[in-house]
């Protein structure tokens, strides 16, 4: 297969780097992004002062690393395969279990559109548990503990800030359910990344195709594009043709941990009919899944029979899709859901996989005039009792949250979130912050997504400008990224995150020494901050490059500042 | 002249109302958009349940008003030429005062650029005062503060929703400097608008040229253009070329209150050599500019001599333009800024044509680092000083705020401003809450507009997406315009606005009913909304209205929903 839109490569000016354990033999990928020398010239004597190189959080894996060879077809390097084995308490298995899966590997007509290289799934030995969270309260450092911690860093330590997160931090974070690392032993290929309120604010992508569009190939490219603009990690909500066949080919392409809703597969495997739905198909489902290595899942196991009669008292009734699947299952049974019911089996397939589970906000308003009623609240008590009987099993877990809520109803939230699910990482879908501007979404979502998580949000689902209305392009996935990713760390500036403002305060000496180059390098989005410089240059040929293209050589504050500055030395 | 740009027309399924005043003979301009109703099929029959008109807040004048003829080479009626000669406290002057005014209208070479209709200029008569501030604390109710009343309200009357919104209340909130109604007795075209924290929170937008780019034509399409999304004052920036004339063009057309920062036009004067301005220029610009119509200025008088040294501390130094300029005035010349020396002077001019003025922050910080800095708050003390000189002089007073500050550090803005300024209402520009993302600074301002608004801002300056990179077109204009829509009205919802939540539940409304046109014309943007569906749609032309089209039939939540509701009731 070729993927013709996978046209990322590395960042300008920018070097991969790798950071080395000192516990474990790991190498933690970051980026460093170069700078040009402040230039002065004093009495006719050009004086050059280097600035500092400039190291930021990447999640774009090997795609942006010129020594790793990217073949589409053989997927990435499987990083922590070797950490899996070494820990000696999986086994690989003959063949895959679930019983769909090997059906659609029996299908002749899908060789085409399957993913060429077939790698056996592992599981836990008879009567182990094999998560990050067994491990941490066991007091085990993992190789990923260590990972995530070195990583959350970047270079706090070269430069001297003071920071919280060790690896031992890590581990007693974990333990306790405050923090996870989604990291299925068969999906080697990511790169462990940490979600907890201690840690850096993270962003999910969502990609998919639907009925109405998309193709592998399509989606593939998607997802490396948001690795590529920052998505730490990616939903894939596929609801289309060839669900089980794409999401092989996103796994072993995908460097960040990815996500499902199973109960979207499930009912494709009933062609749409929700009565149809068994514990059954969705149990295959699972297992099918964690042995494809899906991350986390998404299980909206905290919708009851009850909710039916609650969400005819709202305005836009229930808008999860998961949610509202499961509230028709329970009044077309009358039985409460098998979701609910079997939870404690569900823990115990994911625990021999290590998949996390992120309990979904069935009930979570899908409008400003639902915000925090009482479909929503009780869910999110519901959601607190699963979460302590998923810790009994040691499944680590995350905790969905809203949706449309206005800005003076959000800290009920997360303050209700955190009683009620006893800290779980809140992971939370904007929320929007008004319901007026469909084809803005991004934008009225960010503002509910910064303040939550500046809250104590662990990790924001991204809504693109076309939420409501179409699935996102490669464009619409790029705006969203980056929208959450202002979101995401004016959350960490806020917060006080060690080594937050290292960033925004070299893009501004950048841009107050008009090294311009070195303000496009350091932005979320290089290309488009140049884009923008270039276009308006383009009138001003003869122009020297010392003031703002806004204002005009006589109207630069920072040009006239700087001689006043000078002035005042005299 | 022809402006190519100006294709504003009316909105979609919206008629322009008007509301009659019951003190005073006015009609306040509105915006009623129509609703389909909805359709539901019981047992084969057909019913159609109506849904309600929905008012909204509208600042685009008569462009969308297809009974009244728009000519550009006339200028828009002048609405409120009556009322200031009915207060029978003014005189039309026989020529223009300014000298530089004169100057110009004598330059035949301008004749093609000259705006062709002259109006005469109105001043207060000898030793009266003629501004909103002055009628207040006589007790006065003018038709100006009846139509925001009105205005404020939409059909809150109607529908029964309690206010708190008065012509008292308007009138009291004025005289105690709390709000201020910008309406030069020289810009009648405009129909009046109040700013304060009691009122729907206000947006700003910024035009105008610089030496690098844009003439008459595009500045005035911009202003239009920036009404007709949402725009509710507008600042002209021109720095350029024929700034006079540009300004009276705009004027002449603008149906929302005008801003200037007059320095910037003084500076031209000069040939942008700071060292040469001299009071006397800037004196004689303020009258011009007050005899065209201005509404407000931007004056930077809280810059002190002191600030030079402070701003060396910074890693941004100064980045307001008339910061920098009255800062490099004092360095140069060793003396105090003549805008602080002369400023009751400034005021004994502004209160003879009801200019508002807006205290400049000068100080405003430029980056993350340099928030809530010495330079920024010992600037804030002295505007709240002038504060109170300007009210002596019965002048209503507007105060810049910043910036560039994280989230944690918004709050104390507010809240300084607050006690230093005496409740005066705040006016900032964003707030960017990260300077990490140039391309997108509309989102990092969104995010801070949006707090700082809910927190009692009265108005918020856009931000667009080339702030910091270029001057924005027709398409930032209005992407800057949308973004804070979103942040003034999510503000407003956090606030409890009366009547705030009416679009939104009657546009959530809409979207679980599927009625997609009534969802595109209650948003914000229309035509984006309907081009994003109307993309998506093409790729499945067969399918029926009554699903999302980002997920498809089957896992459509709302229809889910909706059948979940009818299951519930059989």
């Amino acid at each position: 297969m070729e993927i013709e839109n996978i046209n990322v490569s590395s960042y300008p000016n920018s070097t991969k780097t790798y950071v080395k354990g000192k516990i474990h033999p790991i190498q933690v990928a970051m980026r460093t992004i170069h700078q040009y020398p402040t230039v002065k010239i004093i009495d006719g004597v050009r004086i050059e002062t280097p600035n500092e190189d400039v190291t930021v959080y990447d999640t774009s894996g090997p795609y942006t690393d010129p020594n790793i060879e990217i073949d589409i077809n053989k997927g990435l390097p499987r990083i922590r395969q070797k950490w899996v084995e070494q820990r000696d308490d999986t086994v690989t298995l003959e063949d895959i279990t679930s019983e769909y899966g090997r059906l659609r590997r029996s299908m002749p007509e899908l060789d085409a559109i399957r993913f060429p290289v077939e790698h056996k799934p592992r599981r836990a030995k008879e009567g182990l548990r094999v998560t990050q969270m067994h491990y941490a309260r066991k007091g085990i450092i993992t190789p990923e503990m260590e990972y995530v911690a070195i990583r959350e860093n970047l270079d706090n330590e070269r430069r001297g800030i003071k920071t919280h997160i060790t690896p031992e931090f890590v581990r007693d974070e974990i333990a306790s359910g405050r923090a996870i690392i989604a990291a299925n032993i068969n999906h080697p290929e990511a790169e462990p990344m940490i979600i907890g309120s201690a840690f850096s604010v993270k962003l999910n992508t969502n990609i998919g195709n639907s009925a109405l569009s998309s193709g592998i190939e399509e989606e593939v490219a998607k997802a490396v594009w948001s690795c590529y603009w920052g998505g730490d990690t990616l939903m894939d909500l596929s609801t289309g043709d060839n669900i089980h066949e794409t999401r092989e080919w996103i796994i072993r392409n995908c460097p960040v941990p990815v996500g499902t809703v199973p109960i979207y597969q499930a009912l494709e495997k009933v062609n749409g009919d929700v009565g149809k739905l068994t514990w059954e198909i969705y149990r295959d489902t699972l297992i099918e899944q964690c042995e494809q290595g899906v991350d986390y899942f998404t299980i909206h196991a905290g919708v009851l029979r009850e909710h039916a009669d609650l969400i005819e008292q709202r305005l836009t009734g229930c808008v999860s899709r998961g949610g509202s699947i499961m509230t028709q299952w329970c009044v077309l049974h009358n039985q409460e859901s098998f979701l609910y019911m079997h939870f404690d089996e569900i823990c115990e397939i994911l625990n021999k996989y290590d998949v996390a589970v992120s309990l979904g906000d069935g009930m979570r308003p899908g409008s400003i005039h639902d915000a925090n009623d009482r479909a929503q609240f009780l869910e999110l008590e519901v959601l607190g009792k699963l979460t302590e009987k998923a810790w009994a099993h040691d499944v680590q877990v995350l905790i969905e949250g809203p949706g449309h809520v206005p800005m003076n109803k959000i800290k009920a939230n997360m303050d209700k979130q955190v009683k009620a699910c006893h800290s779980a990482p809140f992971y939370t879908l904007g929320p929007l912050t008004t319901d007026i501007a469909p084809g803005y979404d991004h934008i009225t979502s960010a503002i509910g997504a910064a303040i939550i998580s500046n809250l104590g949000t662990a990790m924001i689902c991204y809504v693109t400008p076309k939420e409501h209305l179409s699935l996102p392009d490669l464009n619409d996935v790029r705006d969203g990224v980056i929208a959450y990713k202002i979101a995401a760390h004016a959350a960490d500036l806020a917060k006080g995150f060690p080594g937050a403002e290292i960033r925004d305060d070299a893009l501004s000496k950048a841009r107050y020494e008009f090294r311009w180059k070195d303000q496009f390098n350091l932005s979320l989005d290089p290309a488009k901050a140049k884009q923008y410089y270039l276009d308006a240059r383009r009138n001003a040929p003869d122009a020297d490059d010392r003031f703002c293209t806004m204002c005009g050589p006589n109207f630069c504050a920072m040009r006239i500042s700087q001689s006043i500055t000078e002035k005042c030395k005299e």
